[in-house]
């Protein structure tokens, strides 16, 4: 853990000009310790849009719009207590040999994310850099492996909802090992791309799936965390994703052979989420929407069974900036400093 | 067939107030038989807005923007040759019975879609009322029974789109009879209906699911469509349809499983819609997006098999408004009238 | 001010099920006062949502989701120190009358805005309740008159953005008193309001004006400010409204005639606002969006002079439900307690 | 006028790729002369795009799908009776002067479209190309430039609806000369362009202006236009863009001083508008919204006093890439060839 006696922990974001990095940053400015100055944030590093201000690239985070992006590089992150990654994929593993382990690097890309070499090669095509703790603290065992962590991989978006929506039943055995994923998510979650298919007006007004029959990069992952929720069978997982004109917020609908009735799965996701402070399990017949999780840390969820197709049918709700991957990344961070997990973190969104 | 040697084609519109009403008309007024004079425009009826205009209630329409609307009522309806009805459920069967047997008579709403009545009392909770050809004329056998017709049910946009993406497969048996349905829809599906969860502020900027586990009355639907299509064995459906920030435009990910690869798949897509005008299979790899369908009748579909997870899995897109609707509606009067069956639709979409 | 020696203060929000009230809860969550047990969040009451949760009606207040809302009955709301008042236009007043003087009473209606009587009448057509103290700190004076108040009339949204862009130049003497305010709003503003207008099949791809040509209420409203900033001369305003595709936001256009070149406008804004913690004028050449204070407190204008036409141009950006309603409301409030007035608020935004 | 006598007119589109070419597309498909077979859809060119196909660029449009784009060339658009231009600004001079005289050309970009060259030059800040006949058949004297026109200038977005709804004011001498136009537009405005502030992310919940006081380029051609509907003195132009979250449409509010009276004033327009098949002046208190005319030809308008501020205020609707570019370059193309005006245009609006 960092060691706090010799002044306040010092914060670095490098992707401080994506929509990972602001997220980050939005979380810290609003942080209890940043409040009370126990935290500075620190260097704020970008690629090609280094040198210019946090204003020009992130409006919405007035209270840093002076502050100067400086290069991604190691002197600029050098000497902080934590850094968050916000870059592409592939950049965390030279950034991270050149910092000291004592620093806690809070991953928010796909680099670590994977334990299983062949599959990274499979998705990802280059050298698999290795893996790191699995910033998912609602899965089984995760929020031990983040104490003191210092080095942190924050799951995919994708990943997070339908790993949160399927691992109660599969670590339970109420469900066959084969599921299927259809989640919908705004724009977001393709970054920050300059890219003719996310131009708002070709994005408003329609639908559209894509990185489907399995080509999508999240599959494995999600895979990986069912796997790990049950007894470590393999787990086969139809994925399929959908883009919808919104810029923030994930909706999963994730089903699975099972035999059990509703009131069993639904005792099932009570007990495994009676704890946790961002998980909920709705009220019966209530569901979940991601206009009611905007900008918050919740994953709302619903559970039940449709006794004619034999299925278990659980819906999931995040946004994917926040408990998708800079919630997530934020509520790392507080286990690896060993302070309040939910600090910095909130369940009310804001809406309509 | 309605006998046009006596001056055109009297064509009736009830519920021209709401959005399946309003879309019949978008189409009317650019069809080539009302634009040559052959196909006159006559009762528009509503309900509560009976006495106003429609060009207080349907401001797009503008050639018809003084015309008052009447109540529906038997009066009004009667000496048309063809009447569209879009009622709410439930009213059609009264009307029907009175107009004469040569009137043919459109029904946008559910009443005579089911042929079970029993699958009819459990969803819709009303005694059933029978069953009409069914405006589907792509699935087989559908375009013979619709030649003639003088009571049609137009199907649902869910149904539409789900029937017409998994027919083939069933057809041909290359899956099992157990299908997956995750269907994003735009609003107007829901209709002009008052209800807080329809406001734009609601609905804009978030997504949600609802009637899941076979609790949507499409679900007997698309599983009386798949029987048919197929050897008359049962079907499994699950179902879930999910509402998006948009207002037209469904977007269906099916999926079933299946042991042939996607190159078997794919050739019997390509063989079952190779002759239909408005059932696109889109090249390999390019995927449906309801923002290229937006006005048109067209329905896009894509084919492929996830190899790993053992499922065929086909993205289809419409229009739920016009080939999920009023495009039907048309489709299905050109053949019972027996002129061009494209008479007045296109696969041109507005975009972006 | 409220006496906070004998245990935490009692806040208590009627209207909790519309927008305004839900506002005012999400801020209150966050409130430092709450998080640490110095307020507490008292009786929740509604109209017809009565004996509702709060979980059903704002499913984004998590914390509070299992709150049965009561009736708006005075008995109800007694025994608080802080009572909001969400109410429809004419229900305050009676509210107000049966509640102890030494309550803090802010009133989030117009009911008491107007300080003109003929004014109220014209625009609101019923009897003239009175007026209180402004809840716009920002504007000369509006400080003062807010400290310790135990009535506070919050602003309109409208009002809010434009008095807060044009007030400088007025109280300078660099504009004609003629002012154009052309305001772009989300839909949010028009309150969860079941009207076939503001359904999102009716707003999405749609823009639309209404209330133009001086009959939208709050064009009194923003007369009254701008005479008040400046030497208490009459101030002509013209005022449009135009409804967009989004659900919170106003960005307003504001010109009124000048002789002043752009640098001399400038320096009026930066001095007017050079303390204010929550108006930001932006760098030269940046422009504002409402984007960038989603849920921020926020105000942020860009000022400048088209010389060709003679014209002072303002534009003013702010969320119409935090700084235009619920965050006027709680920084209010905080004024009236005597504490931190930028308590629980924030000037960062959500996005994208 | 091009000669049909030998065989069917052959249409060529440049721009292909982009928003203006595309919809000047889906027009010409549903053109009665296509359909008929008297005009055929000839080159169809791109620029960086050359080379594939229309299919996967434009996917809306389904009967060119297997079209391949050639290169924009004089070679590619030689041997065609009309030639469409959608180029970026500069590019259309250097195609035009290798076509024959005979060739109609359309240029939906702004080379053409300024007669004073000092004006170009300021706001385009190249060498004036000089000006062409322009394409907005409905102003003073508009339709008679243009029939048997073999060079077109299509207007801008902006400025077709502003000066539409202005003109009749200035030509009436019942306006100061001095108007002030704040315009909300859709995205599809900005063309299909990578620029991170068109993103999905970026535009979707939020509202901005940009090139304020002036600094738009259609700026001087609303002042060209109502210069020339007036006794030919200079009009002072105040201009406001302002983007919104929506595909398409286009709403001015435009404003000018007034010492008449409302009736006055509508029956100015009533009497400029009333036989034109485009322009509909809504009845009394009915405001425009572009969701009525999406995908039309139609400009709705409505027109008032506000008498307190002493200022004419009209609200006018269109869709931009409809009325505001591709319809009028088709309207424009009917007019130089001699054929109906509105063929192949509607006044039917897509909605909801």
């Amino acid at each position: 853990m960092a060691d706090v006696s010799n002044g306040p922990l010092r914060v670095a974001v490098a992707g401080a000009s994506g929509y990972a990095g602001g997220e980050v940053l939005r979380l810290l400015l609003g942080h209890p310790a940043y409040r009370s100055g126990r935290l500075e944030i620190g260097a704020l590093t970008a690629g090609s849009n280094a040198g210019t201000t946090l204003g020009e690239l992130q409006p919405h985070l007035l209270p840093l719009a002076d502050r100067v992006l400086g290069p991604t590089t190691v002197e600029e992150l050098a000497g902080h207590d934590v850094v968050f990654l916000g870059l592409p994929h592939g950049q965390s593993a030279a950034i991270a040999k050149t910092l000291p382990e004592s620093t806690i690097i809070i991953d928010c890309g796909a680099d670590f994310r994977l334990t299983d070499a062949s599959a990274w090669e499979k998705y990802y095509g280059t050298a698999h850099a290795g893996s790191w703790p699995y910033g998912l603290p609602e899965l089984p065992g995760g929020r031990e492996r983040l104490r003191g962590a210092t080095r942190i991989a924050v799951p995919g978006c994708y990943p997070t909802v339908s790993s949160l929506a399927l691992a109660p039943a599969i670590a339970a055995g109420i469900i066959e090992p084969r599921v299927n994923v259809v989640a919908v998510s705004g724009t977001s979650g393709a970054g920050r791309k300059l890219d003719v298919g996310l131009l708002g007006s070709e994005v408003m007004g329609s639908l559209r799936a894509y990185g489907i029959a399995g080509a999508h990069r999240h599959t494995p992952e999600i895979a990986q965390n069912l796997k790990a929720a049950g007894s470590g069978a393999d787990v086969s997982v139809a994925f399929t994703p959908v883009l919808a004109p919104l810029p923030r917020g994930i909706l999963a609908t994730c089903t699975a052979p099972t035999t059990v009735d509703a009131e069993t799965a639904r005792a099932v996701y009570e007990k495994a989420y009676a704890d946790e402070p961002f998980v909920h399990l709705l009220p019966e017949g209530v569901l979940p929407q991601t206009g009611s999780v905007l900008g918050s840390n919740a994953v709302t969820l619903q559970v039940t069974v449709d006794t004619d197709a034999g299925l278990l049918v659980v819906i999931g709700a995040i946004d994917n900036l926040t408990k998708g991957t800079a919630g997530a990344a934020v509520q790392s961070m507080n286990l690896a400093l060993g302070i309040d997990e939910t600090a910095g973190l909130s369940t009310v969104g804001v809406a309509p």
